[in-house]
């Protein structure tokens, strides 16, 4: 197998900007009807349905050259459109040509074989990776990376990321103390998303609180944004100052409890997961409300989101026997968040950013004593997929 | 029936910011182990589980009294919590004794009788209204308002709001034309939705587009940011120049489009609703990819999002007869979005600012020449729990 990361002379662009390597030859072609069948030098064959491939012709007529995006729609081109003829040429490119205007088009290797089907088990892009669920016996702190080093090295910088994507939370450490540094580093990562909690929101007691977050109480754990229809994915929380007594961040893995409770507490977990519950804003100035499942189940029944905050949840206006069911299955889950077994807890320092996921990781804080001291947090949102799409960008452009 | 927007004096506060009108008066109270049963003056009765009401006690050791937020943990109370005794006081307030430790609780009766449960059918709290679905007869242009008005007397802003939620859009005209209204406005609104495109992009012919939008071709209609897990629910589009020939704005209704197509072309829209796509951009410094079906129904079968753009679907790798299905399904909704029955077109004058609902209404816009004059559009993005958030707080205020 001959692996090349450049493209073979003469070979035609393809329409995206992702690098496909030539790692098999196509040994023939044939046409039946609208399908047209490759076979590749390993002895796989794939298929591909006239539509795909004309829509998919790398010309300026069909996807324009620079931003890459299809300039033709869909219903351009006939019903009955037909390849009239398939081969491959000798740069190794599909050419085909089209039966009803002659209109010729040839194909990238790499790029047929990257899209090519070869049934439901063989996933080429797949890039999604199995989350590592923790208990605190797993996991004594938070995976911990040295700020400066990351903000240096793009190489570190994708370890960091890799380790939020896989655990749900990492920390940085060391960072200096500036105005500003958090946005930067958000950036790193993708867009801010702004919330009704401002572009950066900073966590200290404040004389009038719109939010729990705002008093020295203790915060049991919770995700934030509870209100959204699509809660911030990503949460960057940077300590400035920190010289109370008490405060101690306190984590755990909502995903981890999830699949417990699952297993062991089938009941709880059936209610957590099909009693949608109301979330508030208790706010003066905005009246923001989402609806749904503690514990989010996706198609495949895999946990994918844990909506749960405590002191956000509006009451439940359900039948009495329902209200029972939702109250019991709420207080079996906090058990678990206030259990030790789950429970991650560590002081922050000056200089520590954590990052984690808020619709994953449940995040809290001890009580802490006013008078004894200050402390100044800043805080901002991003979602999953900044972080999805910045370590494919790491990744690629290493590869390349 | 007396009502009253008013608290009745004596009555305790609620735990949230909400006016309750008392509207009905409460005739008695049993308790029954852990149930507590309210007898209305007109014959109803409700029923509240011991955890729902010991968790939403208006009192300071359970929700703190600034915040209007919870302060204790489901988990803080006995798993055997009973109400001792339940009775209607002199003011009218529920009373409650609490078993385990002789805690008092009082709840105001408007605050009772809007999270009473009276069956599946009975829902006070709903704010959502239908959308009021369009084919261009019955559109013949967007429903229009006067922006100055509307930025000047929130009455006005709400028809406007209230339109954009029922159409799924609405259009201000005569704006003043200046940097950062644009801004001014989207934040009268909600929050602004920043993208990997910034947060607020510049419609204009690039010499190095890296998007279709950014050259002068027709864009068929679509909606923005199909690459993302939640896409933005609403765009902001503001024209400040355009004096080029041709470049209308084109739109349609994707629920419109999809309930014809369910009732007309039932296999194509279970395809639709059926099979899923990616999304990715083709871009140089992201790599944003999100995957779902074109149309996407709720739990209860209703059109929720359209999530179609057809020069940002990445070519679909899946079986041939399953390529086929798909890309025929594709064909027959391109036809209708390019079907005169659909279309919306009308030309952009500058002082415009058309708002609409990026994952229901597709927008296009028909080709310029770009030698024959300027074009300028600033967009932005906001979400649509941003414009139901804003439609209750300026109706509440109202109210009050």
């Amino acid at each position: 197998m001959s692996v090349s990361h450049e493209l073979a002379p003469g070979l035609p662009w393809t329409p995206d900007f992702e690098v496909y390597p030539v790692t098999h030859a196509m040994t023939g072609t044939e046409v039946d009807g609208e399908t047209v069948t490759v076979h590749w030098i390993d002895g796989r064959t794939s298929q591909y349905h006239a539509f795909f491939l004309r829509e998919n012709s790398p010309d300026p007529q069909t996807v324009h050259p620079l931003s890459r995006e299809l300039v033709v729609l869909p219903s351009a081109f006939p019903e009955d459109l037909r390849p009239a003829q398939a081969s491959v040429d000798e740069a190794g490119a599909l050419v085909v040509t089209w039966s009803h205007d002659g209109h010729t088009s040839r194909y990238h290797p790499g790029w047929l074989r990257a899209h090519a089907w070869f049934g439901p088990d063989d996933n080429p892009g797949g890039d999604r990776t199995e989350p590592c669920l923790w208990r605190c016996a797993d996991l004594p702190e938070p995976p911990t990376f040295n700020g400066p080093a990351v903000l240096d090295d793009d190489r570190k910088l994708l370890a960091w990321l890799e380790a939020l994507r896989d655990f749900g939370l990492a920390r940085l450490e060391g960072l200096p103390l500036r105005d500003g540094l958090l946005e930067e580093i958000v950036k790193r990562v993708g867009t801010v998303r702004e919330t009704n909690f401002g572009r950066v929101y900073h966590l200290l007691a404040k004389d009038d609180p719109d939010s729990n977050a705002y008093t020295s109480v203790e915060l049991g754990q919770h995700m934030d944004i509870p209100t959204r229809e699509c809660p911030p994915g990503l949460q960057f929380l940077y300590c400035r100052v920190n010289s109370v007594s008490g405060g101690a961040g306190v984590y755990c893995d909502g995903y981890r409890i999830a699949e417990d409770m699952r297993r062991e507490e089938p009941e709880q977990f059936e209610a957590l997961t099909g009693i949608d519950w109301e979330y508030k804003n208790r706010a003066k100035d905005c009246d923001y409300r989402a609806c749904g499942p503690i514990i989010k189940l996706d198609e495949k029944g895999a946990v994918s989101e844990i909506r749960f905050n405590p002191f956000l949840r509006a009451p439940l206006r359900a039948p009495v026997a329902v209200q029972e069911r939702a109250y019991r299955s709420v207080r079996a889950l906090t058990r678990r968040t206030q259990s030790e077994e789950y429970k991650l807890a560590f002081p922050y320092r000056p200089g520590d950013l954590l990052a984690f996921d808020n619709r994953r990781v449940l995040h809290g804080r001890a009580a802490f004593d006013e008078a004894g001291g200050d402390r100044f947090f800043e805080g901002m949102y991003a979602d999953r997929d900044d972080l999805y799409s910045r370590i494919r960008f790491l990744r690629d452009r290493k590869l390349a």
